[in-house]
């Protein structure tokens, strides 16, 4: 995974800075009714000042380019080289700078400062090209004594790049792709007293509204639903484009399928289309999915569409309105992800902006709940990918977070939502009280433990920090989960203490999260299924958020044709419902527009939602059967299941190719590029090689 | 000191941030020889995202003019408010916002986004105007329940205002004042083989050289002497302006009192100038001085003219090289700005800048002792002004920073330098050893647990926050010091602990500490007095820096006539060479350009250093005599002595007068306009009240 230095040079900041930067324009998008609308949560900022350094020993001398964004300076060997002393030239055209570094053993020591865009800097040269050898720091805390002796003691770290090899495309000029789409019907529509047009492009889209020869003002509504569009006084977007003679003018990002435009009188526009915005993807090297049943294949193809669709400069839950990153959310966008497009940039993007800076003032995204499953994130993360860098870059800052979970625990070891803690677990129609210690927080806090034991362990492996003992705090909190909230009685984990008391409410959240996250045995597991998960008296879970987990533990105790019905039932209703991106929400009971409110208001419910898209992890995951068993699938289990249908395909990439699964009812055929693989079929173990086709002929017994 | 709401509107922003960033530009002009040079400490960034709210009761609806530097939304009781949905107006020509807030009771919350310059709000109505009633929060962590329900738990403090009244000058506009200044002499000179032009701008001065009609290129070489400006291979700061067609050209600012510039052949140029920059002052709310000595009236006159060159952004140690805020130095700023301008803004925002922000990662400019003075200078603030708000802001800093302190204690409550941590103590000439546990550090550590002590009574007086018990720490540091650095046998403490053993050097550094800062005993100063500070034998001070604090303890003790001596000797022996502003250090057996040489460099020094400033502070404190007895001088004292002058007669600024005092052999008169003051002569005691006349006669008995 280590860039050669013998590489093309590449743009370099420091680590998470360029995350930190970018999310606060990604999270500042968000608008409601064409109000700007933050992030409730505190915004960081980059390191103004940032230090690059590298040894380099010469063959001969070299003259190197210099390209910063921000104000540089240059030390060689620890003296500082300048335009003005005539060491430095710099190109007028470009800006860039020009040094001629001697021959033999030399240090560089580059300092970049810039308030607004992160400092980065590039460096090209015969040998000396800058990227992620180099070292980068915020702080070198260099001094000299009275004799003129430099001393020195900051905390350096590699610096961070990315795919930014070209000189004049710096980091700060990060776009995602675009493409122009045409609506596929417009429509003449009076609202009110008003005229104008209606534009439906056809499904749920992510861009930038065009309007082409305007003059005057138009005034622009966004809906996911026709009827969202049509409302002007409640649709969730709007704009008002204004120019003063004849120009193509062009919207802020919005999500939308329809587009109400309504001219004011004596304004004039020509034709309205749209720039499609979207991360690109390497098609090679994505899952796929294809099976007997049309359905599911439609919804494999629409969870897939809705990944594409939130899955942009960083993971987001909702296109339409809530456009901010969510842990909680983020953190199924990445398992889908490993089953889908296996954008690994995008998930470390993500988890980087997601946690920040320090200090802590608060969990993230203000919700206790989203802390943990920010852990579990890099546990997850380090298993699809074998990354031990990004381990070793984020623990400092798991170390200070976890410090502020710690600092508010019980003597118990247990830890209750305070005041200004968000608890959210999940959007609940039934009555459920989040105060209290939840037994479904204190799982997802063992979890966040044992991924800061597993990450303590590669980080002191390479040397980076010591650590507490976190497996010690992991153990010794789940038995006291055990102990507090397993009812023998009941055979179930109950929901919390509050004030002291037992509160014995039974509902699925701690009881799957016991299953899916492994804390429960072979007995208890077969025991909650019965009493809680497959039991009716058991409140539903109506958010796709939550059924991903509930269904996740149905595939884990082998439940595979109840949760292809789930699907069929589920997602398939969406689809009946005219759905082209998968639901924040759906409740089946609902009807027509019904299913676009939430929050108390009309459209308020988000048609395109990150965490709708599960089916595209479930199928891949536990149909196709596909999952690492060491970090970076170095070794992987294939155990297709077919469940009801006759026949399935599929593909799922891994961190340098791919693994292909074929399956009916006579054999299992599976291909893959690289690692150990496993292929289990009932009792039958055959070992998969790289490049070499593997097929088990299937004895039906049954 | 609170502003009425009635009072005209003002640019508010988030607490510190408008000093961090500022700051950052301030700390970034530092150059050498043509080269950018930043700190060597982390830089931080205001918050990117702030919001600002207030409540109002309107007895009729009113329309209110917003301004904000950044991007901004508006909501009223909770509901956003937008130009799209036309409950907000722009105006094309200002950008500025109208809204109208109707009859009744209302709350308006704004937040603004502004990743470049602080996120600043100004807000203009009948009665809504933009102040520091509002309150500002980085977080407001507010969420929405299920049922649309708001919720928040941010932390909201008092905004920041400064003088930013006008709304088309917002904050990032802020720019110190500039005056023009022609030199007193130009000289052609051969420097090498080229022919340049020497200029004498007649003493130390700073700003931006400015050349008139240049046609090609010109090289600029500063110098504070004539010798560094004629050195173009040495000269710390220089620059090359360019320009294609004749114009005038502006270099950055620079400290100088000589310019030599050389042009390149074929480049001409016309007249050579400069805007001298300054912080402005009121005159007639300043400290002044006269006595019947002329040298001691041109040592304060250049004295004050040193400060006015260093009172800048915030308060700089030199002006010339160091160009960065040091805490040591302004420390020492600050008190003898309390006996010269009473610029308690630069003072707040010198101490604001200093600490920066969360987390810790360092000393205050990686010193040790620099965080201490950092913590005393809050002391030495709320002395003089009795300012509880600005006490208040800073708590939550202090805190901080003082667990930075206290995590880096060692079993004794004591603190030695780790590796990573500068220990500077002061320039000193002969051989002493900076590690291990220095009583001199331990010293100062004890007073800055004692203002921890003082400001968290008042922080709790204002419901601020909770506190440890710092006042008990200082107690049994207090003791600590005594039992382990006092020697009874050699009446003095002595130098350290290393590696366990007792380094029984003798300096005067702890040991005038011990007297300035109150820890000794009249019996102990005494002891002091004749064993060490008037001992020859013990190593002298060199530098203007300790020596501020060494003859503080002599004025302290009562040795008027020999500090006036000294006084005469030293800093009259500086102007002997010339100096038209105080150097950084000053070693009078030294002689010609060895007085411009430090750090190995031959013009390394600075000639003109806020710490050679102190008979500002010595003549104003301990020769008028004044000082306040009670936070702000409510109370105060004035303790009049002529040393062994004939008659003498100054002013001393107060938080909202002066106070003025004439001496002469046969009497003392006092005029004040605020406080309740006492006049001390001898064992005479007399009150003096507001702008009433004190005039005590003399009863010479000697």
């Amino acid at each position: 995974m280590k860039k050669d230095s013998n590489t093309s040079p590449t743009w370099i900041w420091y680590p998470g800075d360029f995350e930190i930067w970018l999310g606060n324009i990604f999270n500042n998008r968000r608008t409601e009714r064409g109000a700007h609308f933050p992030p409730f949560w505190k915004q960081d900022s980059h390191w103004p000042t940032v230090e690059f350094s590298k040894s380099f020993t010469l063959d001969r001398e070299e003259t190197i380019t210099i390209a910063c964004e921000g104000q540089c300076n240059l030390a060689l060997d620890g003296k500082l080289q300048s335009v003005a002393q005539g060491t430095v030239s710099q190109e007028a055209a470009t800006g860039h700078y020009r040094f001629t570094v001697p021959q033999g053993a030399h240090k560089l020591n580059l300092k970049v400062w810039n308030q607004a865009t992160p400092p980065a800097l590039y460096i090209a040269g015969d040998t000396i090209r800058s990227d992620n050898s180099w070292l980068a720091t915020y702080e070198d805390k260099l001094w000299i004594d009275e004799n003129g002796v430099a001393h020195g003691s900051g905390i350096y770290v590699p610096a961070a790049s990315w795919h930014f090899n070209d000189i004049a495309t710096p980091p700060s000029a990060f776009r995602l792709e675009r493409k122009e789409q045409l609506p596929v019907v417009s429509e003449a529509m009076t609202v009110g007293d008003n005229l104008g047009m209606l534009y439906d492009f056809g499904r749920e889209t992510f861009g930038y509204l065009k309007v082409r020869g305007l003059e005057g003002t138009v005034c622009v509504y966004y809906g996911e639903s026709r009827e969202e569009a049509l409302d002007k006084q409640h649709c969730e977007t709007l704009d008002c484009l204004t120019t003063d003679s004849r120009n193509d003018v062009e919207a802020d990002s919005k999500a939308f399928r329809y587009v109400y435009v309504e001219p004011t009188e004596g304004s004039t526009y020509g034709e309205v289309l749209m720039d499609y915005e979207y991360a690109p993807y390497d098609q090679t090297h994505s899952g796929t999915f294809r099976c007997s049943d049309e359905l599911l294949n439609r919804i494999w193809q629409v969870g897939a569409y809705t990944m594409d669709l939130t899955t942009r400069e960083f993971f987001m839950d909702g296109i339409k309105r809530d456009r901010w990153t969510w842990s909680g959310d983020a953190i199924q966008s990445y398992l889908m992800n490993y089953y889908l497009r296996f954008d690994t940039e995008c998930v470390k993007r993500t988890i980087r902006q997601l946690r920040g800076k320090d200090p802590v003032t608060a969990h993230v995204n203000t919700i206790m709940d989203y802390t943990f499953y920010w852990f579990k994130s890099i546990l997850d993360y380090y298993l699809y990918t074998g990354d031990d860098a990004f381990v070793c870059e984020m623990w400092p800052r798991m170390v200070t977070l976890m410090d502020y979970v710690l600092q508010r625990t019980d003597a118990e070891g247990m830890i209750e939502g305070k005041p200004d803690d968000w608890i959210f677990v999940d959007w609940v129609d039934f009555p459920m009280h989040k105060r209290g210690t939840l037994c479904f927080e204190q799982l997802l806090f063992c979890k966040a433990l044992d991924t800061m034991a597993v990450c303590a362990r590669i980080a002191a492996s390479h040397a980076v920090a010591g650590h507490a003992d976190y497996g010690a705090l992991a153990h010794a909190l789940r038995n006291k989960i055990k102990q507090t909230f397993w009812s023998y009685e009941r055979q179930a984990y109950l929901h919390a203490i509050e004030n002291g008391q037992l509160n014995s409410q039974v509902t699925k959240f701690p009881n799957m999260f016991a299953i899916v996250y492994g804390f429960s045995n072979e007995q208890e597991r077969k025991e909650i299924m019965q009493s809680v998960m497959l039991n009716p008296d058991v409140d539903p879970i109506t958010t796709p958020y939550m059924r991903f987990y509930e269904l996740e533990a149905l595939c884990m105790m082998g439940y595979h044709r109840q949760v292809l019905a789930e699907m069929r039932d589920y997602w398939g209703g969406m689809l009946n419902e005219g759905a082209t991106s998968f639901w924040e929400k759906y409740v089946p009971a609902e009807s027509g527009t019904q299913h676009l409110a939430m929050y108390g208001r009309p459209y308020g419910k988000s048609l395109c939602h990150a965490w709708g898209a599960s089916p595209v992890y479930l199928l891949g995951k536990y149909y196709l059967g596909v999952s690492p068993t060491k970090p970076g699938y170095e070794e992987y289990e294939v155990r297709p299941v077919l469940g009801d249908l006759q026949w399935m395909e599929g593909d799922v990439p891994t961190p340098q190719g791919i693994i292909h699964v074929e399956v009916n009812a006579r054999q299992v055929k599976v291909r893959s590029t690289h690692g150990k693989g496993t292929l289990i079929v009932d009792d039958r173990r055959v070992d998969i090689a790289p490049n070499e086709e593997v097929c088990i002929e299937i004895n039906k017994k049954q």
